[in-house]
């Protein structure tokens, strides 16, 4: 998705109570909010999904991080329309702000049709690259969960084998999902997929107990 | 499942309609039935999901395989019983059976708690093995698909890594299957296996088209 940039959406962003600056702001938040169950999605894009989710689960408190700021401008059009009071976001490299954070504060994270980078030598730029599972395993609680969609074919394949090998365990895996999990918000993105005749691959993975 | 010895059961069988002797008997009887769609499963043992499924599907025609006859006694008892039409019975190594039978006539293969075989050198009687899957792959139609479910989590976890490396295309996979399937039979061996909190792991997978 393209979307043309937005000079004012920088002070625009930084205007809102439920944007963080900064990744040592998100390490306050989370601190300073332990008590919560929080979720987690990498590339919020113009904030579809993670609306719909903190509108179904409002126990829930949603952490969205989005490379654009102009993209993610769009998405906080839409929290402040809902008045919607459980997501924070921020913007930038979603490895610089989760590296290091600690403390395992996510029961779930979620990626929904991140860039596949179909290109070999553009691998680790892949979300669910070894670089980005190894960060994810950092910030999961025990037990947490890695649910990825996606409707590229070879993305799908990669992430599966990917998280499999990393060690990751594979609790369900479906080709052609049919919108049956309760705990997921269909997007329009995904409707003008379905259209084409593009199905939507699906997966749930979960960290694993480590004895060691 | 412990059952004993059943002297009558060979003489029984024999006289049964759907009960098929030999693998030439198969040979032509699926010759003769051309235009049927038919459904493979291997290791019927007392016939609850063969005799379900028959039920429930009676377009298509079932081909049971059981090594032990006086297992495969009780399932034929099932099938006289509900009068079904549309199942015949075999008695032997599958890998007998089903090696160089050709023509692809199956559109499904289920595989329902097979033996786990847990021990390394018993590997290769399991019939997710690789010579198993060979014959699979020679006896399914086009995008045939071959369904797994078991209790065991060795043996799933086996499976899946294996028929996926072997060139199966994987499209479901379920660490704890909640009976969403349609195309599917729960008997009560799976029932009390829930009842004692384990989980039946399922996975499709459907072969692939190959180029060359």
């Amino acid at each position: 998705m393209r979307i043309r940039h937005k000079p004012w959406a920088a002070a625009y962003l930084l205007s809102l109570p439920f944007f963080l600056a900064s990744k040592e702001q998100l390490i306050t938040y989370l601190k300073e909010n332990k008590d919560k169950q929080f979720v987690l999605e990498i590339g919020v894009g113009k904030g579809d999904f993670i609306v719909s989710m903190a509108k179904k689960y409002p126990d829930l408190t949603f952490v969205g991080i989005e490379l654009n700021s102009s993209v993610l401008a769009l998405a906080s059009q839409k929290i402040e329309k809902e008045k919607l009071a459980n997501i924070v976001l921020l913007s930038g490299d979603a490895l610089v702000i989760l590296e290091g954070l600690g403390n395992s504060p996510f029961q779930t994270i979620f990626l929904n049709h991140s860039d596949p980078w179909p290109k070999a030598r553009h691998e680790k730029r892949r979300l669910t690259s070894n670089r980005f599972l190894k960060v994810y395993e950092q910030i999961l609680q025990e037990k947490g969960r890695l649910i990825f969609k996606t409707d590229n074919d070879g993305m799908a394949l990669y992430s599966r084998i990917n998280m499999s090998e990393f060690g990751y365990k594979m609790l369900k895996y479906d080709e052609d999902y049919q919108d049956t999990d309760e705990f997921d918000a269909i997007t329009e993105y995904e409707t003008n997929f379905r259209t084409k005749g593009i199905t939507i691959k699906r997966m749930i993975f979960e960290k694993r107990d480590y004895v060691n």
